[in-house]
């Protein structure tokens, strides 16, 4: 069940920019495993990956491709995540790139490569490569629905965001989709996402425009605080907008360009969460009054990842012990706990470290029975903030993460 | 459940100490959840208590008494946690020391009050205080059975070991009671375990025996990751063994009486996971070949706390590529994947960073579908270890957890 998910909104084509989606039976037949994005020349292309140590093989290709060369293509395929895979891995993610150029006329490098799915098992690259041609054939720049759908995995509703903006008189299109219901926990960036845009942007802004963006939206969230091995994010400008070249974060026209990419990855993160394996609740945990923001950040996770706290959502038990538990374990050095308030949305439950005089478990069950809740606390040592988005933890989540390879 | 935890061992009285246990009605009428230990004069006692920064009440005052005078009695409840509950709380524990102060004759300050329960409600002192005359009178030496089903709330077995060793010719008697099986990742002490010896023990020796046995038993478990807020352990000596007082940690007496003190705290620590809220499996994490065992606790952390592995634990799935990603994410800084090695007991899985040559998922398949199981990582850095203990995640826990309060 998705958390306040409808439909996909209307996702607008982007000038210059094509999907294509092929059924290549990865996993499952007759599944659409693969989508093929394809740039035109002279676009510019961001990217940030997981942190993960054993990140994927197609992580550290897509790197080197990147390093080497501006992409034209990037190759997506569901149900095998490449990762854990060692040397072999990397042979096979190379291979998926090649059959990508040679059916293109393009150079390997020019190819980036993307997999998703069970870690440790071997890429089954003849499938994908078969897959390829009907992927080219298939290419349109209306295919963003399409390509929404062939990320997916455990996911229950397809993912996408869209915003179409005028700056300075030019009309300017930001569209992205996202996949990831488990293992999530981002690490500057979460598995899978895409977003492309026309504006034209100097590579080095575009990819401080991506890394801005993606630090309080896809690093911001967290479903059961395991960060994937094959987490990436990328940010595509085609450069085919009126709009002239955006080359200084300074410019006006730029803060406005930034805002549409944030307000697509705000949409799409929040959207991961909402969809969250199992998820039945979205949760805002608010944190404020911090010393810093990182302190914020350390108990805002130590909340968002309490199994305990998140249970108590799913049974929509106004157990805030449970809050305060994990306020106190978050491991802030000199916590002065008298100074410390808890808000369930517009209740007061905790004030000065005890239970609130005029809290009533009443209040509190109220606020536990809706979908969307802001748990809020202020720390009492500053003026910092932050904010992370996570969901409960159900039956469901055990049932999908036992089941899943079977 | 409780994973391979039989009916208590024969619990040895300790020459000294006395335990009574009544039922005061504070949850459930009827329930023995009230529990009194009764030391001599001249016992020593250490303790250790959680670090959480919302420390609950009684944790505070046991530590101000602790500090002021040589405990003669200790007062434990069930059913409320009296923490989160400012100084209401704290003068609500002071009310039943004093209580148990009045039947004794003793000051306040020589009693240490001890709650577990749900977090936030006001303690039902009358309840309490109401139960003391019972639990006096049910005093006895034979009675740590007893005393052990009194301290029990979501355990679903009594916890208790025992150790009698003989030392240069003495017969030494170490033993211990447990409870706890949420809320359970212990820092400093876990919620609940009262060890008891008839040894004689200089103060402060006896402190660091504690913390010692403490370090490798209790402070490394994990059911949820929470740390309670009421976390405590203490260790009694009532002195009454002929053996002489051991006031040095280079003696060899004292060497064979630590390690009874770490086998009894070893086992207690071991039955609390094995009784983990919903624990199907008993899973031990050993990290090896570490530059420094803090990374290597961070890595088992990683592992242990990951909601993927854990379900993959209770779905008996050899989804060992969870374990590698909660490896890659642990934090380590310059970890070098292609030198690590996952043994799930005897079956190699990773070698070299990459799934093992040899390895089928058969034989993964066997080693899953037992009920003990160890992870082994070899990391390749050094030759530092540590090892964590934990258990499984299933529906149960979400089941218990969500249900908890009502």
């Amino acid at each position: 069940m998705a958390v306040g998910l409808n439909d996909l909104p209307v996702l607008h084509p982007v000038p210059g920019l094509r999907l294509g989606v092929a059924c290549a039976g990865i996993k499952k037949p007759g599944r659409r495993d693969v989508v093929l994005i394809e740039t035109p020349q002279d676009a510019q292309c961001a990217a940030v990956f997981t942190r993960n140590a054993f990140c994927a093989a197609p992580v550290t290709l897509a790197k080197r491709h990147l390093a080497a060369a501006v992409p034209r293509y990037l190759l997506i395929n569901t149900g095998n995540a490449n990762a854990g895979t060692g040397e072999q891995g990397l042979r096979d993610a190379a291979a998926c790139c090649e059959a990508v150029a040679a059916a293109a006329g393009v150079q390997a490098a020019q190819v980036l490569p993307f997999s998703t799915g069970v870690i440790g098992e071997p890429l089954p690259v003849s499938k994908i490569t078969a897959g390829v041609p009907a992927a080219f054939a298939a290419l349109s720049d209306a295919a963003w629905v399409d390509a929404a759908h062939g990320i997916m995995t455990t996911d229950t509703v397809a993912k996408g965001a869209s915003r179409q903006v005028e700056i300075d008189g030019h009309s300017v299109t930001v569209t992205g989709i996202a996949k990831g219901a488990g293992m999530i926990r981002p690490d500057m960036a979460t598995m899978l996402a895409y977003i492309a845009t026309d504006a034209a942007v100097a590579p080095a802004l575009l990819q401080t425009c991506l890394a801005a963006a993606v630090q309080s939206s896809f690093n911001a969230i967290t479903i059961d605080g395991d960060t994937s091995t094959n987490d990436a994010c990328v940010l595509i400008a085609t450069g085919c907008s009126s709009l002239p070249r955006l080359t200084s974060a300074q410019a006006p026209a730029y803060a406005a360009f930034a805002r549409a990419v944030q307000e697509v990855c705000d949409t799409l993160a929040q959207a991961i969460v909402r969809d969250g394996e199992g998820a039945t609740k979205f949760i805002t945990v608010e944190i404020e009054g911090g010393a810093d923001a990182e302190e914020c950040r350390q108990v805002a996770y130590a909340i968002a990842h309490s199994p305990l706290v998140k249970t108590a959502f799913f049974a929509s038990d106004p157990n805030w012990g449970r809050i305060l538990a994990a306020v106190g374990r978050a491991g802030v050095a000199g916590l002065d706990v008298s100074r410390i308030d808890i808000y369930l949305d517009e209740v007061c439950i905790v004030q000065g470290g005890g239970r609130a005089p005029a809290y009533q478990e009443a209040l509190g069950q109220a606020v536990m029975r809706r979908e969307e809740i802001t748990v809020r606390v202020q720390l009492g040592r500053g003026d910092q903030a932050a904010r992370v988005w996570t969901c409960d933890f159900s039956y469901d989540y055990v049932r999908i993460n036992a089941e899943y390879r079977t």
